[in-house]
């Protein structure tokens, strides 16, 4: 019986990875007198007069929404929303879970931006805040855009962001393995699209000066003619900015690669022509840039991949219960670059100096101690940018 | 402490009265390799292939959307999707406890019926049903209906339907404590909008020929220039379509009075004019059109409320959790007004004939065979009307 044909029957027989349950108790006419008519009035009453009060009356301190519209759904594709709801209830799960979060999936029948976003802000009320998940770029970034201007409730796109604060935590203990400093990196980085662009972002707000970026057709360089918008804003990040030979010519004396593309664009030739102390995290899933073996035999020190059976799994897991709980926590009306570096930080403190090693980078999701580690940075970052409520 | 203060201080402990739990275990890495990636890519490729499937791998087969714009909150009007926060909880606190649907509370930010239908279709791939709540007449019907019209999922408006199905269940028990049938009985109606054309609609069904209603300005009849679209659909179904008297005139010798209107907008006099055997349903909430008391000095055979205070509260939680409930056992697309009355009839039946009485033909909601009962009925309804899925 293969993983496929197992979780086929597990979720036949789930049936709904989540359900409601109840807190308030509903015995006899009293208790309904409480928590519905007449009693629920008062709370009613107090949120009309003062909106804010929803957060004392209601689940609203700790809901979430995770949206989608099916559009890239694992490396599924666009297999629309019907179909993308495993997974919701899954990050719902996860939310659940890791995080004590009460998150509900929201699949979206509509593929117009606007009208997501439309959508969203008008669900809006009822959560704490909106995890958007497994829209296709470059429209998710403009979706999650709008959003965050829009809304004082935390927004936060997992494909974008989540894999960047793993990649980034990854990244600052493989550092402290091969001792080298953010500033002193070449990146060599195989796409552009949702998590390309928010790694890049990220990167260079943990100080790396040097990226070169792909996407499909080669550099991203000032020549490219038809880049997305998300492109021009790379541009306008990474240095140099006329990079314009291969991927092969790039990793002559880089000192990392991070892979969010496609499988095979990497050999073992182009691991060996990079720095000593060179780290490689290729994460293309199922099938990455370079197997995890090949990458250790072209002589990489340091290698993660997305896959759960080889070492440093870098897995957006780790990230989104943790954000959020911290954001909820410090009453956060947005989830900042700051509290996003925090948690990157958060993960990579959560491994004793002591223990690290070129196969234990990344800690478990099921390590205990990592979403309270994560909930306190994050917290504290948001109190430190000002975007708490009160 | 006042049921109020109570209710605040309850709230505020529960901070939600619902939550949301997992049903999937992940203690370790197999879990999450079948709960989520790369397991979770099987049941989301069979529903891309087939959407039905989602019935069968997620929780769409027992979710409901409780969905409201706060327009038309309990006795407080138009208080906003926040506000009306409390209450959606709680109705999804109901359908959990009586009838173990996992509900979800949605409230808008916005009061446009394009919008509102637009919105709730989009979200609908998620929901095995729709339950719209606390929207003002007459825009709720027309929701409603461009919803029924346009999702393959159940969608009830509990404001209208809720109450005609237990208003009508509490009818027809009274009937056979006064033994009359239907379609001897003159109805006067005081209450037009939502429920009240709901009822009148249900009651037609029932067999009822002669209904006098009245809406804030007096008998709605031919003469009535600016009758709601809701209004001019009552006004095909009532006979006669010309009274123009008051509704004291109307009065003399009705066998049913039910009101969905305003407090004492009746009196003593014109209750001891109906004629004998006469059952009185005054449900303006919090203050009814004449009080129990009142009615009974009146001389009313039968009386019942929407209080739960006096015997035979007529509250609508007796209706939806069972209606939904009957309507996923039967796979139903629909709810349609034979599933309705199916409903009623079998609130009913849940009271053995020799234990009705006029203090006592509505059961209480925390009766257990009642939803098992409505289950049963209301599947068999939705099968005769051909509205399931398979």
């Amino acid at each position: 019986m293969t993983i496929y044909d197992e979780a086929l029957t597990a979720h036949e027989k789930w049936r709904g990875k989540i359900e409601i349950t109840s807190k308030a108790r509903v015995h006899n006419k009293e208790d309904l007198s409480l928590a519905y008519t007449p009693g629920v009035a008062e709370p009613c009453r107090k949120i009309a007069e003062n909106k804010n009060k929803a957060y004392e009356y209601t689940w609203k301190g700790n809901s979430v929404a995770v949206v989608t519209d099916g559009t890239a759904v694992l490396g599924l594709g666009d297999i629309g929303p019907e179909a993308a709801l495993p997974i919701m209830e899954g990050k719902a799960l996860l939310f659940k879970e890791f995080a004590d979060i009460d998150a509900v999936p929201i699949c979206l029948d509509t593929k117009d931006p606007q009208e997501i976003i439309q959508i969203v802000k008008a669900i809006a009320p009822t959560f704490g805040g909106i995890n958007l998940e497994d829209i296709s770029a470059p429209r998710c970034v403009e979706i999650e855009r709008a959003l965050i201007e829009a809304l004082d409730i935390p927004v936060f796109h997992g494909d974008q962001h989540g894999t960047a604060v793993v990649v980034t935590a990854a990244l600052i203990n493989a550092l402290k393995l091969v001792k080298k400093d953010p500033e002193e990196l070449k990146v060599v980085i195989s796409g552009t699209g949702a998590a390309g662009s928010a790694i890049i972002h990220m990167l260079v707000d943990l100080g790396v000066k040097n990226i070169i970026a792909f996407n499909k057709e080669g550099a991203l360089n000032q020549e490219v003619a038809n880049a997305t918008f998300v492109e021009k804003e790379i541009l306008g990040l990474i240095t140099p900015k006329d990079f314009n030979r291969t991927m092969a010519e790039a990793f002559v004396g880089a000192d990392v690669f991070i892979g969010v593309s496609a499988p095979n664009l990497v050999n073992k030739e182009m691991i060996a022509s990079m720095n000593e102390g060179n780290i490689v995290f290729p994460m293309a899933n199922p099938e990455p840039e370079i197997s995890y073996h090949e990458a250790l035999a072209g002589g990489a020190a340091v290698v993660g991949t997305g896959r759960s059976d080889y070492p440093n799994q870098i897995n957006n897991v780790l990230a989104f219960p943790g954000l959020f709980r911290g954001a909820f926590a410090a009453e956060a009306k947005k989830i900042t670059p700051g509290m996003q570096l925090a948690c990157a930080h958060a993960i990579a403190d959560s491994i004793p100096y002591s223990e690290l090693s070129s196969t234990y980078i990344i800690p478990s999701a099921f390590e205990e101690n990592v979403v309270d580690l994560i909930t306190m940075k994050v917290a504290a970052a948001a109190r430190k940018d000002g975007v708490t409520r009160s």
